[in-house]
């Protein structure tokens, strides 16, 4: 089994495959797709769309994690970031492949069996459970990745935290 | 000219034409994109992507006026309908289509001349200003004509009311 972890936005959009081997869970394809600030909006949106596509195409996951949103109050910000994710849900359901959705403290949970753990916390335990020899780059690839493990272990145990 | 209107939303996107003639702005044609509940949130992005196609497709705008969103505090229904905005930005792209995105203060001054107008009150404005025997049900594309008389207003007057 394998899935293509994504964690949305419009500037960056993290992405990383992660697949169930002999030797555990393993990650060899991961990064992240980055959109100017010069174009427009449906210009970034266009690439995101694209590029998913072409991802989904190349790496045929079975299923796709991709982060649920959380933000406190700025409702701005969030605005481009969920655009953004409708065209992400929006590749997917192209291919018909399906989606798991992750709230962060679900990923925190996972990764790390606390809520509460910090960037830096996730970022460690991904490298190790990935026996990956650096903290992928940029954050947001990172942060895909724990997307993924987390969905492998939803979907592979039906451990779900008590989330949904 | 012409310009196609939209009221993003998740359950029902409200769209209309409105087109300059010799008698002033009309519309024909407008209506609305509901998809149900029971659907998965891909499913529902694919349809009004879908339908979003077919209308820029069949109706051919000069350009579309998108109603930008503005939520006090209810992020959790706004990430949804940000969704389906995304896809909608993403179909316009598709077609090459340029946008205009409108707050909905600037619609209500553009109707009403008063940023604080009531929903009622931007409704029969539309109706006389379109010469519409009735207001256009649902409400929501009743707003999609006031956002594309207010797209008109905007590109053919230059007039933008201070907001952008």
């Amino acid at each position: 089994m394998n899935c293509l972890g994504v964690d949305p936005g419009v500037a960056i959009v993290g992405y990383g495959l992660v697949s169930e081997t002999d030797d555990g869970l393993r990650s060899t394809i991961y990064g992240s797709i980055k959109t100017g600030s010069k174009l427009t909006i449906g210009e970034r949106l266009d690439r995101i769309y694209n590029t998913m596509l072409e991802r989904i195409n190349d790496l045929k996951p079975d299923f796709l994690a991709v982060e649920r949103l959380f933000f406190g109050r700025n409702v701005t910000s969030a605005g481009n970031v969920y655009q953004a994710r409708g065209v992400i849900l929006l590749a997917a359901q192209h291919f018909g492949v399906s989606v798991v959705e992750l709230w962060p403290t679900q990923i925190k949970l996972s990764i790390c069996e606390k809520g509460h753990a910090t960037k830096k916390e996730i970022q460690e335990r991904v490298k190790n459970m990935l026996s990956l020899e650096k903290i992928p780059r940029p954050d947001d690839t990172a942060d895909a990745l724990a997307c993924a493990i987390t969905g492998i272990t939803i979907i592979h145990e039906g451990v779900n935290y008590g989330m949904d």
